[in-house]
């Protein structure tokens, strides 16, 4: 079990606080299900909300920083961030327009996001990056060089102030309105990946790797 | 077709410009086949991005404060915000890592978010929110009452400043790298509705609509 974690004034959810969850290894199922986050960064004091790859490695969160040069631009402490990941698992259709919901789990991190400058670091944030997305994948490929290294933005976010956010299971109705005639009950949603499709450019000796063929999220548990 | 739109310096894409699309068509397609966006904020110097449901009245999009206390609280004169939509349609296999991609279609939508105030507006915007992510459910449900009406915070963001990216399509890899032997493509991926899953609590005699039954997002365009 993880060490428990006491919210801060920032992450202690204002509402609806029962679905909140200061779990450490629940976020952390939820980051390792997900691959695309929403970071969110203050420029001259207009938010910004960008959507990104990022990794997990421990406490840290490596972003992909392909969208982010507007935020790096200012960056030389490092910069404030919100990072969101958000699963998304049905809608939740009660008898009451009111009681509507969705099923999803989410997850916030607070913090300071800061670059990762060091070559060794980087390069080892991009494999971790690249094999949260798709394992298996970075063996099967062209190894990033030097320059390209250097072209990567990748940024550290520890994962300390941080709150998840949990909601699952059947509609929950007003008493008054179970008697509403109506239908009730939810519609799971599941992000499901297709059959691979080869580049028209590809030699056609190559076959359709493992990895590709089978891919799925909810096998990483 | 929809009139041009001039980017503004916070909107005009700063990396990978070729993917920016500013026709308000093709953002609009976006913002109707997604029906979660990731709103960002800022307290305090600190953004903070949390999920949300919402909806498109035209050039405006209503937003569901569900869980957008923390933002309201502050909120006299309506509140800057950055309204995120993602639709994530697939994993790029280059031959090199650096290539590697997503295809996806996304849009930021920049402004000052206002309460909805007037309870028939506010009727109005949950009814479009409501049918923006579940055509046909509102008239099968109980009507919100003029206590929820009350207890429901929705907020109105003009769309006026706003980019759009699209990345679609197979991988572009470096001319050198073509006959690196490996296999390269896309490998799908979309949102997929699950067979509905009836209230335990559900009057039998209840069946299931059709608009739960074949639930689509792909059929709004």
């Amino acid at each position: 079990m993880s060490e428990p974690y006491t919210p801060t004034s920032r992450t202690r959810l204002v509402r609806e606080p029962q679905r909140a969850v200061y779990d450490r290894a629940v976020a952390y199922e939820i980051l390792d299900e997900g691959f695309i986050c929403h970071v969110g960064f203050v420029v001259d004091g207009q938010p910004f909300v960008i959507p990104t790859g990022y990794g997990r490695a421990g406490d840290s969160l490596y972003i992909h920083g392909s969208a982010a040069s507007r935020m790096l631009r200012n960056l030389d402490q490092g910069v404030a961030v919100c990072v969101t990941v958000t699963l998304l698992d049905g809608l939740v259709l009660a008898r009451s327009i009111f009681n509507h919901s969705m099923n999803y789990r989410s997850v916030m991190v607070l913090g300071t996001a800061v670059a990762v400058e060091d070559p060794a670091e980087k390069l080892h944030a991009l494999r971790l990056l690249s094999e949260h997305i798709l394992p298996g994948r970075w063996a099967d490929s062209r190894q990033p060089n030097e320059k390209e290294i250097k072209a990567t933005l990748v940024m550290r976010l520890p994962i300390e102030e941080f709150s998840a956010k949990v909601r699952q299971g059947a509609p929950i109705d007003d008493e008054e309105d179970y008697a509403f005639p109506t239908w009730a009950g939810v519609i799971p949603l599941e992000l499901v990946p297709g059959a691979p499709i080869s580049d028209p450019k590809l030699d056609s000796a190559q076959e359709v790797p493992g990895y590709a063929r089978n891919y799925s999220r909810k096998k990483r548990g």
